[in-house]
């Protein structure tokens, strides 16, 4: 292996401490600790083991934590009265309803319900409007982290050629106009672009945000190039019955040739959670007309 | 020279025909015809053309024109207070309010004052956020011009690779979102771009906005690629005292090369104000709880 390793693990830490230690100025001029809500629907395993995870991570950074667990059996309406309370709540400077819903539930009507200033996941279409035209707002948490982690490992951006491979509303699309934003040459490719390898061969920066398991293979990747492996895949591991975490690009082969590489997990993973802090810091400062600490 | 020329003006009059046979079955429907409000701050003179031109326009499609001419020292609060009544207006569908305004007014919080619904300018941070994830919206008028002239010779624009030079929220960022949503590779490239002519040359569609004369050559172009050129600039001309209108492409080289291209003038401009009476006629059909007409 050549690339330098990228630890998204070591850089969240930072990030989440780097967030605790500027909550006491803000409790003492605020008169409360900032807050953040978390919002489940049902029983889905996966989604009780990140809200728990959330709302611990919450705590540890001196913030106030308000959990949310609603049956699910849950109606939109319900759901609703409660985003609506938490909106109307003044402890509450962030609010994340946890996906996916109960199908009986429209995603779209729930989150276009949350207060844009208190949408610290950055996925109103509001926020999205923001980041599009360059206003400030919230950014979705795991392209924020990932550009936190290159600006890190890479300095200043601009003039790089960057490829985004998945157009999601929650990845490839807040990624591309980050990187844009951080001057960028951007290449947004997707499932219908052709000769994928060959646009990825050009890139000082590839980001692989598809959900298909090491996808990008290591002759694909720029000798010195950067890779952000968002995808988190789990696939049959070598004993049988067990099974294993792998990104969306073939770590092995692409660590021979890139510059810098995250690995799968450790890598963008971490960074959701510390993102979503850092946003709630920021949310709070901005509801009490305060300044948010520089460095975050 | 080699390439089919794209006739904006055709198409543009095509488009406003389309739109002007559509308003009876919408007048008869809703008992009023669809309307659109233009707001004039001051008397710049090329902004008093433009005006002009597009409530003529506006009647000619058989819509009811709004014109509301203000003086230079308005204020915002003035403005603001006009905004507000068009958008109580329950006969005025669209609301366009000509830029650039006068310095003591912010720009951005007269757009943000439009209803998102009668924003038909598509410059709303609603309608920004609408077309970067996807939703219905409105979308500015030059680049929606540009993907319908690229449909329109080019048919499926699937897997296309694209390049739009420029990344400004009225043309550079819309129309990569356009072609994404088209699924083009789309590339985004500007004036931090390293080697622009190297990224051009990859390019099936060109799309130059960067408001530079001539700054794309001839020798960029790949064989066979659609350009659409964005660009008017006013420069010299070949007799003293006169002036003529260029693109921001070298049109006679670039049309040695490309497949098909637009003309400056008479290409993508006559497009904008088509556009703006489409996204009129939508809009009035979308407030009246009825369908648009497809084709538009």
């Amino acid at each position: 292996m050549t690339a330098r390793l990228i630890d998204g693990k070591a850089f969240a830490a930072g990030l989440r401490s780097r967030v605790a230690d500027a909550v006491p100025a803000f409790t003492a001029k605020a008169g409360r600790a900032p807050g953040l809500a978390v919002v489940l629907v049902g029983e889905d395993p996966a989604s009780q083991v990140y809200v728990r995870s959330k709302g611990k991570s919450t705590v540890e950074a001196g913030m106030e934590s308000f959990e949310h667990k609603l049956s699910a059996d849950t109606t939109q309406d319900e759901l609703l009265a409660v985003v609506a309370q938490l909106n109307a709540n003044p402890e509450v400077d962030g609010i994340l309803v946890q996906l996916p819903l109960p199908k009986q539930i429209d995603e779209a009507a729930v989150i276009a319900a949350i207060d844009p200033d208190k949408d610290v996941d950055g996925f109103h279409v509001i926020n999205a409007g923001r980041l599009a035209t360059g206003a400030d707002g919230f950014v979705p948490c795991t392209p924020l982290g990932c550009v936190m982690l290159l600006k890190d490992a890479l300095g200043d951006l601009t003039g790089l050629n960057a490829v985004v491979i998945g157009r999601s509303n929650i990845v490839g699309k807040p990624m591309a106009q980050l990187l844009i934003a951080e001057s960028c040459t951007v290449t947004v490719a997707h499932s219908r672009t052709r000769d994928l390898a060959d646009v990825v061969r050009r890139a000082d920066i590839v980001v692989a945000a598809v959900g298909r398991p090491e996808m990008v293979r290591g002759d694909w990747i720029k000798p010195g190039a950067a890779v952000i492996d968002v995808g988190i895949n789990r696939v049959a591991g070598a004993e049988e019955g067990k099974t294993r975490l792998v990104g969306d690009v073939a770590f092995d082969e692409a660590a021979q040739v890139a510059g810098h590489i995250t690995p799968v997990p450790g890598g963008v993973g971490p960074m959701t959670i510390a993102c979503l802090l850092r946003n709630t810091l920021v949310a709070a400062h901005r509801r009490e007309g305060l300044e948010a600490p520089a460095g975050l």
